[in-house]
């Protein structure tokens, strides 16, 4: 009984913007599985904005994306046949196995989780990578004290909303900037936040600074460009600026920081970071979010789309802010 | 004996570049002291970078300069009368006097100095406020490890200089960056430092590249625009750069940030600061100064303009970078 895995592989390198004719969907027979080997069948594949990067051989923090092989991608599913003993068929599992259907491994890197009370979609969104995300840039870098102002970009995504949150129960006035009324109305009417600004309104400073009447404490920025300006030019002093993504420039030209005089005249700190290289902070981080989830004290959403397939099209109109909340394919 | 001061006020804001009309010289008669006061004959005042900030009232880290009030600014002196029990006639004094012959204060904030093997200007140099401000952000900020390279610019003035000296006695690469090929051989040959980059000899990046093989780990930025984002471009993952002053923008339009997307892809640290808010390191450093300008172990170089009345113009030109080291203002 062969069974055919579906895969997509990144076959060409954007220039100027990625389009689905990067990416290709290919049919491959699954091999027999080797001793110590697990197989999982992924039921959800994450797309997340720092796969862009991956697509580019740009000089960045990770190495890009091989041409011809799997696009990299975090992934969470059920084990389905296992010669490993650490892993049985049923486990609910993480792992990175990217873009297809099944993932074969020897189970470094697979994480067992329980599904009881914390869905297993979330283990992709607020209790996976993009939870630890906002935990760690609002906790380590911003480092808020009650009663200062906080504003998060793309506040309704995935990591914006945990950052808003969390900021919110560490007494903080949370603003949020999103793209659209009906974002910036689930920002603040479901998330919580104080207020939340909605850049494509076209008053974006203006707004912001209605929205920030004491000015800014602690930035956490996942959009840049004209975001991080009109940001910028409310920070108070001594200031902190977690710079988590800038995806406004992922696509076409680099944007510019207009006014960088006001780091120096505000004082501000200004670090860019990635999770991944803070793994000793995930398990404290995932057994808070864990919990704040399976008590429904989190919030989150996800844009689910249908099937492998169309994982790239999802994955472009994320690019473009057309997700709202946590974008998702599922893949079963 | 009514005696005479000679004093230069602020009197009109620059639009646009700064200019010898935004100063007036006045006199004034010397009021007799009264009970308390120490009335100091100011030898040397510092002309400084930061001065052109507040004669602005653009949203700043200070308050801007009164119109019509003495400018301000660091000098060094000796008490002529003394009316203070904590000080004496003949007493070396380090104070914020400004633009002016003679001061007369309570005596707050004024610091009796040791000329014995320090000069009396140096505390407005490498044993002063530009010292404490290398002091600061080479050891607080970039906290720079043996063998790594460190990028300082405006290499050849009173802050750079000291900046790069203690960076090699921390075991690091040090590399300069500064204005034509005189500063440049003056920081190599005289100051130690490892290379020296001409930003006007039109290639800087290509310059700073070949200076810095193995990337820059620690960047001390007084310079800001092309001279930073060239830095930028060579920082390595992890870099630190303490943001101490933008001069290059200091006079008409703000410079942007070329590729902020930098500061997330390299994880790196931006820092902004300014030095008189962080007067817990002050004895520290200034011990650790003072003794090495003793010992003759910090080099250092003064372009001095004599005559309060020749202030103004000094204080332009070393907007311009026409200065070579520290820039003093000899009034006796």
């Amino acid at each position: 009984m062969t069974q055919t895995n579906r895969q997509i592989l990144l076959v060409s390198r954007p220039t100027g913007a990625a389009s689905v004719d990067n990416f290709r969907l290919v049919e491959t027979p699954l091999a027999p599985l080797e001793p110590g080997q697990v197989r999982v069948r992924n039921h959800y594949l994450s797309l997340d904005p720092y796969m862009r990067g991956r697509m580019s051989d740009a000089k960045s923090y990770a190495t890009p994306q091989p041409l011809g092989e799997v696009m990299i991608g975090g992934t969470v599913g059920e084990v389905v046949e296992s010669l490993n003993p650490k892993f049985k068929a049923g486990d609910k599992v993480v792992g990175m196995f990217g873009w297809q259907e099944f993932g074969t491994s020897d189970g470094t890197g697979l994480l067992v989780v329980d599904t009881t009370h914390v869905p297993l979609s979330a283990y992709l969104g607020p209790v996976g990578m993009p939870g630890v995300t906002a935990w760690y840039g609002l906790n380590r870098i911003i480092a808020p004290k009650a009663g200062e102002t906080v504003v998060v970009s793309a506040a309704s995504g995935a990591v914006g909303s945990v950052v808003g949150q969390l900021a919110k129960r560490a007494g903080c006035r949370a603003v949020g900037i999103a793209g659209g009324e009906e974002k910036c109305r689930y920002v603040v009417e479901t998330l919580g936040f104080d207020a939340c600004v909605d850049y494509k309104a076209g008053n974006l400073y203006h707004d912001l600074k209605v929205a920030t009447p004491n000015g800014i404490d602690g930035c956490f920025e996942n959009v840049g460009g004209d975001v991080l300006d009109a940001t910028l030019a409310r920070m108070n002093a001594f200031g902190r600026i977690a710079l988590c993504g800038m995806i406004s420039g992922y696509e076409g030209n680099p944007q510019p920081l207009k006014y960088p005089a006001l780091i120096l005249t505000q004082r501000l700190l200004v670090q860019g970071f990635i999770v991944s290289e803070h793994m000793d902070v995930w398990p404290q981080a995932l057994a808070e979010l864990g919990a704040l989830v399976a008590q429904r004290k989190l919030a989150y959403r996800e844009t689910v789309a249908d099937g492998l397939e169309n994982a790239p099209a999802a994955f472009l109109g994320m690019l473009k802010g057309q997700n709202f909340g946590k974008q998702l394919v599922k893949l079963i």
